[in-house]
């Protein structure tokens, strides 16, 4: 198996479960080193099955490492995922949720996720204009007649957006309209969205650049003590986007699949999402509309400048919010004491 | 076969040849009008393929029905194809290239391209926000969690832009470089073009709303006099893209695909494309920063008003584009005089 940039790529994983899902995923996850967020119950413990290399870290090794920030870290929710980016040394983040497994290409070929996600990242994107035969930097493909040559040497990715086979990532309304309905569409492209416009980033077979964009990669609050959950990595996708559209670097998604096993309880969803989908109706223009700093190219400056514009432009809505801009601060601060600056 | 809105389309194919092509595309195109537009010699005959329906439009033809307008038709090349445009009196028109052939999906099958073309048209466009299962009308996908419900119902759309498997669309200097690159890859996906973003709109396999879009849909000034040639469809694609923008309707791209059979020279291509390789390089930021008349949403109106911001905006690069200008005017006037407004 192809193990590339095994040196310096972790996977993060947030569970609540023993992680048998990792048998299937042996060949390919074990060259890598986990980081396993556990989530819930700390006294629980979590089996890993053997031969992989891993750090495991419970509320109690939140609190512990945090202090007065750790609360800014979603409890009961698989928003914890974020501590996990937080406090890896690596370059690159792949996170991956535990009820996803090994997808097949249309040959019945086991699909290598991290390869192809690697090749996302270290391949560049293309923001600026679309190409009609999609990612131009994959064999067999190029730019399209009509595409700038000033615009063919593209930017760097930040982030690269898996898909999923099986079950698909419908919000509670559609799965309850559409209990049935399984995604078994093989598109075989990857694309950049588009400098200007956003999309629902999902948190279940993600892949990001660490070191350029990871700081904005909060994930919320959401679980106990809050009001919404489910918008932890949407939350997550309209921050980045907008960061990266600011920094001019690039969003993919598309390739690679994973088999997502099975859907979550509907009523469930419907209690945890209601007041994110009514939200979501201004929040979603408010990110449209927003525009950062010209001058600031920091990552940790740019998310601070968009924690005070949270407050200022969404704290109507809700209280939720102004504590959500609160939280964004105390991740970028939780954020600065695990990576402090490198110095010469 | 199935032969969807067969009175409401016609079909355009520019040519200087028989159109044996025809022979392949029987089963499909039979059931429609097509509209041939001969390019070159007038006093050349065209053969048609017995049993089709069709008008035939020469040199002659055009100067005797636009008198003083005529000019506006491009002469010796195929972005003549938009007279058809403009005598058809149906709602939707596809226009196709002589050398595009069947394509089969993956499983073996002849694809019916105005089968999809016409889903295209038929279902609404999501400009606004990015889906990422791709299109969410078709069947077995959806939204994806997180795509705003007050998105949902989609706008209508204008445009679907074709692809094409076998000899890629690529500008002269490509193919040089990779003079034997196929497109074998058969992407299974339709999308939106996201508002804001601009795309290389090629005419060889390209469907749209007459009524909607149609007199926006002029291919310039190329060919027979005029210093370019191989940017007719990309200087439609860019107007149709920042007037559907500014109308809220939407353009895709994707399925179907088309069969190309063969390259065109590269040689004689570099030097009908060289001018347009480094004007585009203005002329793309001069879209991208585009704004229209917020008032207007007469297609026609909004065309003479970007007549006059291309006079004004790119007149500084070449004297061609005043008169590429003059003949966006001459256009709508010959448009306003096959398509009269209709009294009630």
């Amino acid at each position: 198996m192809v193990a590339p940039l095994a040196d310096q790529l972790d996977i993060v994983i947030p569970t609540i479960r023993n992680l048998d899902f990792l048998e299937e995923w042996r060949p390919f996850f074990q060259p890598y080193h986990l980081i396993i967020v556990q989530d819930g119950d700390p006294t629980k413990k979590i089996h890993v099955p053997e031969g992989f290399d891993y750090e495991l870290y419970n509320r109690n090794d939140i609190e512990r490492i945090l202090g007065d920030k750790a609360w800014a870290i979603s409890f009961k929710d698989s928003a914890c995922r974020c501590f996990g980016f937080m406090v890896s040394k690596k370059k690159y983040i792949y996170t991956i949720d535990d009820d996803c497994f090994v997808a097949k290409d249309p040959s019945g070929k086991p699909i290598n996720v991290l390869e192809q996600h690697i090749k996302n990242l270290l391949t560049p994107s293309t923001p600026f204009f679309f190409n009609t035969l999609y990612d131009p930097y994959r064999e067999g493909a190029d730019f399209v007649r009509g595409y700038p040559f000033s615009l063919r040497e593209g930017v760097t990715t930040a982030t690269s957006h898996g898909l999923w086979l099986n079950i698909p990532d419908y919000d509670a309304p559609t799965q309850m309209v559409k209990p049935k309905e399984r995604n078994q569409r093989f598109v075989d492209a990857v694309m950049t969205i588009p400098k200007g416009t956003l999309y629902p980033m999902c948190g279940m077979n993600l892949a990001f650049d660490r070191e350029l964009i990871g700081a904005a990669m909060y994930f919320g609050l959401m679980g106990e003590g809050q009001p919404i959950g489910r918008y932890d990595d949407m939350w997550a996708g309209w921050c980045t986007k907008v960061i990266c559209d600011h920094l001019g670097v690039g969003c993919k998604t598309g390739l690679p699949y994973v088999w997502h096993s099975k859907a979550s309880n509907p009523f469930t969803n419907l209690r945890k999402e209601y007041k994110g989908i009514f939200w979501q109706e201004e929040i979603i223009p408010f990110f449209q509309n927003l525009t950062l700093s010209k001058t600031s190219t920091s990552v940790e400056e740019l998310y601070l400048e968009l924690a005070a514009k949270v407050k200022a432009g969404l704290g109507h809505i809700d209280p939720y919010f102004t504590k959500l801009a609160d939280g964004m601060v105390a991740w970028i601060e939780g954020w600065r004491l695990l990576n402090p600056p490198k110095t010469a």
